[in-house]
């Protein structure tokens, strides 16, 4: 059959057109395990401009990321740890910060950032949904962006998609919506040796228990700050938002990864529970689990409301991956965002942004 | 296991609290099929108050919404044909606009209703993204939403959400897009018999093809917008945008549903194919089928990235219940917004609103 039928010639939208202009400049704070990885993502794409890579680690300072980044050899950026110089003299649009999990630690130096008039997207779980937690600093950290005229955000694949937006935007059909059940069932195997270590894999199941009761295992950190960002987004008034303890998945028989053989009773991983309750029902269910050969990987939301909505992405969506996209997405978008503290449900839908360029 | 690990007692976000107040006020115009759907959902909706229902069908007007409605069987509202003093004494919120797929015929009803200062939300699939077919069309509606402060928006759950927004939200976690395919896969039995008409079922292959050549068959309108959506959400810089001929999918055995009696060879239903093409490669695919007894249903985004997201909505979402929750739940959203003709690409993330109350 003859392809033509009707064709449209394409012309840009009203005030959207974006000729290849200036990339981004970026300022990427933290040279971890993810750090690195967002930075050689950040080298490869063509609409930012890595300005400089800040880390207090002494052992990294005065290193080329070239020297340092297996995948970005001819790459002469120096690592600093000097972060006022690289905010006041480079002239960069976003900084992102990917410290810490703790809002506490992060939080001087996304002031600062804001306060040199650089925009922040974080990798801080606690940032993605802070106002319940740390109202405090919540409060603080919007001032100071209001006061300069600029925005930053908390993101990532989980919190900041995959359990709280991605369900957000999936009730928008619905006339009504009674209950939403996530669960996010992955295969750790896939993941950093530092993810298994802390989901515990590999452990007796006395260790695993230990490791919990002392604050070494926590389980996925996001759960409260997703399932409030769902109770804000959709007004559902909440009256509690509970956290279950992190329960051990026990291997049935030995199983053997790249990162370490889990003997039959111990520990291949964690399941790790949230739950919005309003009346006495839980009206969210959170239920994350991820541990060795955990198969099939998948990320489903169940939405019990009219109509019923069953979403699943067949083989989930790979964290660090997913992760980075989140970040080197939103820096166009924060960039163009009216000041202050957002989270993800109050900013246009997200979306790829390989092909957007500096105005 | 003891439920409690930890406890966040739920209080609302800085700002965002709203508590329950005046519900927004709709104007239904167009009492169709669909208009009717609308209406009765809106009356069943807390936050949501029916001011008036218009139509220009001598045979409704002045009867009562209870003596047309079987499920509101005790509401005394009037229907009438008189827009302009509907507009003008009611203070409605929000006007739902039912009346026509073509943009030349509810333009002048849009026009009318944002110059009395009521926002607009459209089910015509030519709005949900006139900028290229319609732009003569998309600038005087967008002038006068602006001369007026208010907003105007198309949507529905296709075009709208299942093959633009949706699709469009799920590059979120992608660090590069190739190509994105969505296909929607529906048993049209489920749906109003002028649905399953208009999509040829119980036709012979002979009867389709003369009502495809005669523009009475036209397969699933929306495609084109869908693409143009995307395009211009992702700034992809598409060539052309295609829409093949729809194509009859026939019946392999006789098959009978409440609408008809199908026989073997004549037409189930249909096809509809639309490209968005870019150096001769189709980046984009819609692929939307609507058949008699279409089993398993499904609506399907497949994007081939980093990462790549295979999702999948089991069941599909049923189109008219869909297509209400999208109208309703916008009410809201587009009160809140900054003025001018939006898409769906355009606003802060949708979602359920049945719990938001008029500030």
């Amino acid at each position: 059959m003859s392809r033509i039928f009707k064709v449209y010639i394409s012309c840009q939208q009203l005030g959207t057109q974006m000729p290849k202009s200036q990339p981004y400049r970026v300022i990427q704070i933290g040279f971890g395990s993810l750090g690195r990885h967002i930075a050689s993502s950040i080298l490869k794409r063509e609409n930012l401009e890595l300005v400089s890579v800040v880390d207090a680690n002494p052992e990294l300072i005065d290193k080329t990321l070239g020297e340092v980044l297996q995948d970005c050899t001819d790459c002469i950026i120096k690592i600093t740890d000097d972060l006022s110089s690289a905010l006041n003299s480079l002239e960069a649009d976003v900084a992102i910060v990917a410290t810490s999990s703790s809002l506490e630690i992060v939080v001087p130096i996304i002031e600062e950032c804001l306060g040199s008039g650089v925009n922040v997207i974080s990798i801080c779980e606690e940032l993605s949904f802070p106002y319940q937690k740390k109202l405090d600093l919540a409060e603080s950290i919007n001032s100071i962006a209001m006061q300069n005229g600029k925005t930053v955000i908390g993101t990532g694949i989980n919190p900041g998609y995959l359990m709280d937006l991605l369900p957000i935007v999936l009730t928008a059909p619905c006339q009504s919506v009674k209950t939403i059940y996530v669960t996010r069932h992955m295969n750790s195997s896939h993941r950093r040796a530092s993810f298994q270590k802390k989901i515990g894999t590999g452990m007796t199941n006395d260790e695993f228990r230990q490791n919990i009761d002392e604050g070494k295992i926590t389980g996925h950190v996001g759960l409260v700050e997703s399932i409030q960002m769902i109770d804000a987004a959709l007004n559902l008034g909440l009256d509690e938002v509970v956290e279950l303890p992190p329960e051990a998945i026990i291997a049935e028989k030995e199983v053997t990864n790249s990162f370490t053989t889990i003997k039959e009773g111990d520990v291949l991983g964690l399941k790790s529970v949230g739950l919005g309750v309003k009346n006495g029902e839980d009206i969210i269910t959170l239920d994350f689990q991820a541990y060795a050969e955990a198969t099939p990987q998948y990320d489903e939301v169940i939405i019990d409301g009219i109509p019923r909505i069953h979403q699943r992405i067949e083989g989930g969506v790979q964290g660090d991956l997913g992760t980075i996209g989140m970040i080197l997405n939103l820096i166009p978008i924060v960039v163009k965002e009216s000041p202050g503290l957002k989270t993800m449900k109050d900013i246009p839908v997200p979306r790829n942004t390989m092909r957007f360029w500096k105005e």
